[in-house]
């Protein structure tokens, strides 16, 4: 069985710094890219770039063609009943603000209440408060408990009949414990509100689908998923998309256009006003197809015995805090760690000096900093191609953190 | 003096069909590549990937650098007065409805007049329309004489002291013709009304300069500028960025968040939420460069020369109407023309089989197909590397049009 992905990922190859190869630890942030999805992009430019869905010439076609085939191979990846339940976006952040903007807006009264946890991104988080400040709602929130994690008892104290949006990250991007999604999809179902799942930081290490969750809304982007940038996916059930308004009015997503009113076109082209970002869509049609050679099953061995190992190593090292108490198979490659005495952004500075790239900072969750109460991490976020050797150099380097820092080492 | 530029161009080079050369005539749709701008994607992604503005190691570095040089090529290219005025989008579309969405709706009140013009493409259409009636202000056409200009009283009569945002495009997607911008800036200033431009489709052909030009926001597309799809750009004004709001809400745009508030960065990132298509930004940059490598002096005089041998070649075709009034120097490449008896859709499809690529349809400007009284034209469109060979082609395609219809050829 295959236990080195690296040979895959040219950047990998590529970026040594005096002579040592780099470790990429910043996989929650952004993910490097297989051969196989930049030779995709140049293909896509070298032979069938086009404008899709407006000219009546062959190249066109093929445009529309592989970007349609990309929604397709999106919407069977996550187990959607048609590729119509596809809108193709920049990102998560913009999927997330589309629905809160046009579903949210248009479904959300006076006195109703937003459910959102405390773990949520600001993509997750900022677009709630807008709703529910034009509306007068209410934003609240559930809190993890001491070892990170949502308590049932939390879920079901807070989902009551005025929760209409229960908007929730499937893993968090801090701790990176995967949340008892089914426990609040249950509940939600009992007093009829809408699931909006931030899947972001799921779907690169788990299968998702949608079908099986049950959620209404689902949100992703194609860079954190081995794809390009500029590419995400919002998911939505037939039913909320037909009903909702388009966020960005244009080109190729109306019906018919008077002078003073507009019809908009059906389906997910209502949403998508412009010319898309095509190359984006091939890359994650690519991204997808080499995700599902190498299949969840081994991507998710591969990454929780790698996780394991790493917090086995961490819990060896003094003066080293890790935050969240679950185990390596439930944490999608995340550990987010102090060191006492020492600054994330100078433990990860430190580190790069090694070549090992870790991100520290608030990690665009400061609600959940706070209620940490911590002002700031360093975050190791693994993936497959990610190597024991990686673990064992990032250890080393951890270790010398305090040495650096003229801090005492026992 | 270099006259072929084709080579540059990988697409151009590998679409043959039934041993025919691709003649590509859709530039306003969306132009090719050039192997710089798909090596310079392909080399990011090789070498510099990362999230910026996000990690403290050298690779996130690197990714910041080269998406704020990008920024700075942006501004230095339209003469901004800063980065600062520069804002990432993912094109016209969402840079256009930004405006509209942010500027338009804190500044328009009842009874206030927003004017665009009759050949306003959807994207700087339905947005003002949006904002009108939310705002219940009018919105008001300037409308094209039989010429397909702009008269200069049209601009006199409708700009008055009630309006307030004035947003036309420079150059028509349809009819090619510049508008008078300079007559509709003067005219605006002297009643205090902010300027939107349109340069989606003038900016490929000539050089725009915002300060000479003294518009408030410009928007234009990387992907009709040779540059790849998912990028695009909103210049503004520090004035009018300054007090706008986000229209997407997320990560990296926040100054800090708490449970039921946020309040935003400063600069261009308060308007980009989210992980940015960063590979956009390195390819646009990539391609301005590559753009003035050449210069628009050389790329003028060619296109201009092309579009007048076009021009002379059409009108001697018996059947066939070219709509607009305007020698080959004032078209920025396009010509829209129908032929008698055959349907726009028809005449593409036949060219097709000489692997001619022109675009059919009301090319997303319904009113002004309305107002031109057609349901559709076709439209060739060209650039700097379509050649007289092109063209001969071309309009041998279309002379067998309705040979192949059964019409009378005289």
């Amino acid at each position: 069985m295959r236990t080195n992905y690296k040979d895959d990922f040219p950047l990998l190859k590529n970026s040594t710094a005096g002579g040592k190869p780099l470790v990429y630890l910043d996989n929650a942030a952004t993910t490097q890219k297989p051969a196989q999805v930049i030779e995709a992009v140049k293909e896509y430019y070298e032979q069938y770039n086009a404008n899709p869905h407006r000219g009546a010439y062959p190249l066109s076609e093929k445009a529309t063609e592989v970007y349609e085939a990309a929604r397709e191979k999106a919407a069977e990846f996550i187990g959607a009943d048609s590729p119509e339940e596809i809108v193709f976006t920049k990102g998560t952040t913009e999927s997330l603000n589309l629905v809160a903007s046009s579903y949210g807006l248009d479904n959300i009264r006076e006195g109703d209440e937003i459910l959102i946890s405390i773990e949520e991104h600001h993509s997750n988080l900022i677009p709630w408060q807008a709703v529910a400040k034009t509306r007068n709602a209410r934003l609240r929130y559930l809190y993890t408990d001491e070892n990170g994690k949502l308590p049932l008892e939390e879920i079901s104290a807070k989902i009551n009949a005025r929760t209409k949006i229960v908007a929730v990250t499937q893993v968090s991007n801090v701790l990176g414990i995967v949340n008892p999604l089914g426990e609040i999809v249950r509940r939600a179902r009992e007093v009829g509100a809408v699931v909006v799942l931030d899947a972001a930081q799921s779907i690169p290490h788990m299968p998702v689908d949608v079908r099986a969750l049950d959620v209404d809304f689902l949100a992703f982007s194609g860079h954190k998923l081995y794809a390009p940038t500029g590419i995400g996916v919002l998911y939505g059930k037939k039913e909320h998309l037909r009903k909702m308004q388009p966020l960005l009015f244009g080109g190729g997503m109306v019906d018919d256009v008077s002078e003073q009113d507009a019809t908009f076109a059906e389906g997910p082209s209502k949403f998508e006003g412009g010319t898309q970002n095509v190359e984006g869509a091939v890359g994650l049609h690519a991204a997808i197809d080499y995700l599902e050679g190498i299949g969840y099953e081994r991507i998710g061995q591969i990454e929780s015995e790698l996780t394991q190992y790493a917090l086995t190593r961490f819990h060896s090292i003094p003066h080293v805090t890790v935050y969240g108490k679950e185990s390596g198979n439930n944490r999608a490659g995340i550990i987010s760690f102090n060191i006492d005495g020492a600054h994330p952004h100078d433990v990860s500075t430190i580190l790069s000096a090694d070549n090992v790239a870790i991100r520290s900072g608030h990690h665009c969750a400061h609600p959940l900093m706070r209620h940490m109460g911590v002002n700031a991490t360093c975050r190791v976020s693994l993936c497959f191609y990610n190597t024991r050797d990686d673990i064992d150099i990032l250890i080393e380097s951890i270790c010398k953190v305090r040495e650096v820092l003229g801090l005492e080492l026992k």
